[in-house]
């Protein structure tokens, strides 16, 4: 079998996450049953981070095993053609044949999105979490993550069902954001053409080398626990230094979360 | 009966639009109803734009008629509890009782959302026209948009079903842009977290003192001629002087076209 890269886009809404189970709809089912439909024969889907019923991808890594002998690119246009409207190959590529997409990759990145204006967001109203609670405490929220940068054991922020060997992992970027500058806001409104209230936006950034299974959205939780101020700019650090999952925020629901690339 | 100005903003996907139509969904029909859940009675909704089906509105000015004495700002919270999801009241406040919404409006802003990339757009494809037949020429179209702007009679843009008394019209702005500036991309990939290449989009924003009926999608249609190089830049200009519906390019796809803002 021949070995290809593949990288995805998809709308999580209407998908029970990346991994094929039994009588649902999902990002990796659907993209074997595009191959076959191409005499791609029983080709096998394999992608670097799994993600969850609801989460988006901007950039999903894939490698594909296939019997197809079509040249990437036009396996690409192939395939494409016989996706669904909510998933797009992007890219394909021939890899090495013992290319691994998670032992490989690196690093990840995710982007977490937020919408706390005063009134529910109605054309992004799949893609954020359309806090409904009043304005977040963004100042606050930024002092909290600092302990969560850096090198650290997050098995706090770890949901049970798929416990790794360890639970260290290097946050080297995470950044929160209210979407206000006046420029920002102009070219955000172009593209979108729904954002005319930059302010009513918080964006989170996290780059780290691996992540545990809903991390970002364990940390996303517990950040906006602080930003509502019910839980003290201190909490968080705590809760990682307890290294114990009871002890974090709520999960911050998955349609706020975009899976943004991988580093091979 | 009460007079009340609502500002709404919607998701035109799931809507015929927004004129109450028997047995259809549509933005007036939810409206009323809601209006009546709340004990607002047999009120009645009159909109400043009557968007057509698939069309979104970030900001469509309505009057309301109703028999409800809930403050403004109480309706408005009742009224938004009551719509669904993809429609939401932004603001409500009194208004005269002799205020009407279409003979009152002095300007109206619309935009419209083209993706040109060389992958299908996953994310954003319910709110953009998802051009699958290669790149636009925009220096092409910026030049043949020209003779579009100031006051002409624009019956050539007028579809059928919805003639006006005059078809002179005051197109005060017209901007065709390609969303390629660094700056710009990154702030939209920052709010909606799915704009990664800014170069994939051409945003056209056209603000006048009244439209015809499919004016912008019959305009955006004819200029995409001269983008796609099936027609010369004189083309648009020669099509607004032929004052004949028949000589305008095909009406673009609904979902990419955005009533932004009512001036009244």
């Amino acid at each position: 079998m021949r070995t290809l890269t593949l990288t995805l886009a998809y709308d999580g809404t209407d998908f029970a996450g990346w991994q094929v189970q039994p009588g649902q709809r999902t990002v990796q089912g659907e993209l074997e049953a595009a191959l076959r439909r191409i005499g791609g024969g029983e080709g096998h889907a394999l992608a670097a981070g799994r993600t969850d019923a609801g989460v988006h991808a901007l950039e999903q890594v894939v490698r594909l095993r296939t019997d197809s002998h079509l040249p990437a690119e036009v396996l690409q246009r192939a395939v494409n053609a016989e996706l669904p409207a909510d998933v797009a190959v992007l890219d394909a590529s021939e890899a090495n044949e013992h290319f691994h997409p998670i032992r490989d990759a690196v690093g990840k990145r995710y982007r977490y999105v937020i919408h706390d204006g005063p009134v529910r967001e109605v054309l992004r109203r799949r893609y954020c979490w359309d806090y409904r609670h009043g304005r977040l405490n963004v100042a606050a929220m930024q002092r909290a993550a600092e302990p969560l940068r850096g090198q650290a054991d997050f098995a706090s922020f770890q949901s049970a069902g798929a416990e790794r060997a360890s639970t260290v992992r290097d946050v080297r970027e995470l950044t929160i954001d209210r979407l206000a500058a006046p420029g920002q806001g102009r070219a955000g409104e172009g593209v979108s053409a729904d954002s005319l209230r930059p302010e009513d936006w918080v964006i989170m950034e996290i780059e780290a080398d691996g992540f545990l299974y809903n991390m970002v959205r364990a940390m996303v939780g517990t950040l906006v626990e602080v930003g509502r101020g019910a839980q003290t700019e201190a909490w968080p650090g705590e809760v990682l230094a307890a290294a114990n999952r009871r002890r974090a925020g709520p999960t911050a629901p998955p349609q706020g979360l975009f899976l943004v690339r991988v580093d091979i």
